[in-house]
């Protein structure tokens, strides 16, 4: 998985990134998977670019953390129509960058996702996989619904700190985070905490927050 | 519905938002809906905002044209749990503003949608919302994705012109956008009547462009 | 003065400004000044399209709010560039948005400003500018730094509400903002009276605040 | 020099920079500086964080690459304050990032630059800062916009490909520049030519491009 450039920010248009992933692409011995991750890298692919590289033989998906359904939605419907006009087999996957959001990308298409609550609460995650995907989606979207909140403090609200906050509480190796960033603070770790209890008391997930 | 206020944006911050609405809400003889549409505003409701607005008795809901399903999940999941706290009656409804999400804003617990696409496929949102409200997802589902591409065109690819346009395919008045704006070119004209037909085609809408 | 159209600021492309001012300024009776200001209004106007429009016969000037001198300089040299090519005696003004940079406005070719800190304090906008165009540029220089802090309060800092609270300070009527900007704060108020003070005992300013 | 954070951009707040900067600076052996350049890394440190920073013992300064003079010019203005608030001797210097406002920037009270042009026109930039701090300011104004267009064309225009070109052409060594941005088109290169050639023509710069 290959993340965009991101420095110099304007300076990297479109032009660039097509040629960047081209590169890429012609000398990795391995497929690659393209990360469009605007809210950490100032950098977008726009979906024009997608559907181009979209049709190099070595770029197989994408990892869209746009944060718009939409956006993945119509990636997904410009690979399948260009798969067609090119009467290829080539695969295209589109996954999903976050977890508060991994039913309805499905339902658009998407064929999976890399989710950092997947570092928590790895079982829950792939519940809701195997829900969505197996057609029992009234229960896939109570559960969807379930993990918003967990999902957003362990990623929008308090980052990597409070991701590794949470794997400490479930008796994972969490650690600090890499700077420039500090260790979640106790506030933070008890809301947490009572986040990820109330979801154990709930049925929603096996895991409960060690004692510690 | 209120628009955000647009103009001097830099200056319109949270606080503003507050007590602009507050103000407005205390006076209106009927209740308010707040319109959350940054894409065209350059202005953004946050989420603890709508949070402290969706108590007030006279403010009963919002239309979230932010993007993101996981803004309006939490904005409806805010709103339930200020309810449970007040034990009050009070509804505060969410509804989409855009027809490419609508089933995915309804399974987050959104109530319905205000969409820019029902001025030329009404029967097909109303089908799209009875089949997410009555459990039929997979037909939903199917339906949503077959959509975006059309929505988009009249939407986010044309904006009013194109919205203009389709309207007047399909034999309703549309006629020329308001200026800014240009009517759309022949050649946006002409794939808009392209999507359309293959709806119809592919059985997704009953409407047919007219002839001219 | 007329300002870009500002609602559906994403569907305005450079495009749609071009055609818009060009239709204005067709049918105008007077000649019109493009008003550049992506603060407030969430639209820029480009300086490829500046360089267009200063074409237009009917269009004389444009105030450059970007908040960038670089910006202004580059429409500044466009303009005499196409003079030159077009032999023509058309006169194209670019005009300073703001008092805390009016100096560097006018030393890089811009003619002159349409400030907001006028309102307040007149005679120090003028006199700037005569310091400014008649060589005495040490001076100017440090007239323009001494009235940074004053210009940043009744702007950015504090918006209309600031401005119309020092007309008030100063015996002007400021009175009320219009909503949904609320009065300045008592605290707010007091910094900026003792701003103006500053300014009228180190000899800056003449004009000294009333004791209400 | 010591540029921000950039990556997880939207986790990087006011408070993370001050914690990191100042974890840098009481271990850093040598004088730090700030680098705020928010165009390449989607980061800006806010003025009140350069203030609180500006007053660390082992922070001696900041290259202001934020694009406006105002920006410059208050902080400038809080480091004088802070100095003698606390009647100490410490400077904090506040560097211009672009040459197209060397002038200005030293004018608002800057010491200097770090200049991407001094990498080909190293003898303009010095004089430059010769003539704006001699008071020679008449003369310095009219270099100062000689520069504009050649500075653009290496910078905001082409970036560093243009700048490389740009040293190649007059005989030293730019080369290629690296991944992800390609070397500059014959197109380009020829327009940095030429632009260097008036320049020459013009007296403004002793430099000649070469004949390859």
């Amino acid at each position: 998985m290959v993340v965009t450039p991101y420095y110099y920010a304007t300076n990297i248009t479109q032009d660039v990134l097509k040629r960047h992933y081209t590169e890429i692409a012609d000398r990795s011995p391995i497929p690659i998977i393209l990360y469009n991750v605007p809210p950490f890298s100032g950098v977008r692919i726009a979906n024009d670019t997608v559907d181009l590289l979209s049709t190099h033989p070595n770029i197989v998906g994408i990892k869209d953390t746009t944060g718009s359904i939409v956006n993945l939605a119509e990636s997904v419907q410009n690979a399948a129509r260009n798969r067609q006009l090119a009467q290829q087999n080539k695969r295209f996957v589109v996954l999903a960058g976050g977890a508060s959001s991994l039913l309805y990308s499905l339902l658009a298409g998407g064929s999976g996702g890399i989710l950092a609550l997947a570092n928590i609460l790895p079982n829950t995650c792939c519940r809701l996989f195997e829900l969505a995907t197996s057609g029992r989606l009234a229960e896939a979207a109570a559960l969807q619904n379930a993990i918003v909140r967990i999902n957003e403090l362990v990623t929008a609200k308090h980052g990597v700190a409070g991701l590794k906050a949470a794997m400490d509480l479930l008796g994972y190796y969490g650690g600090p985070p890499r700077r420039p960033f500090a260790p979640a603070s106790d506030a933070v770790r008890n809301i947490i905490k009572e986040c990820l209890y109330e979801l154990t008391a709930g049925g929603v997930t096996e895991a409960t927050p060690s004692r510690s």
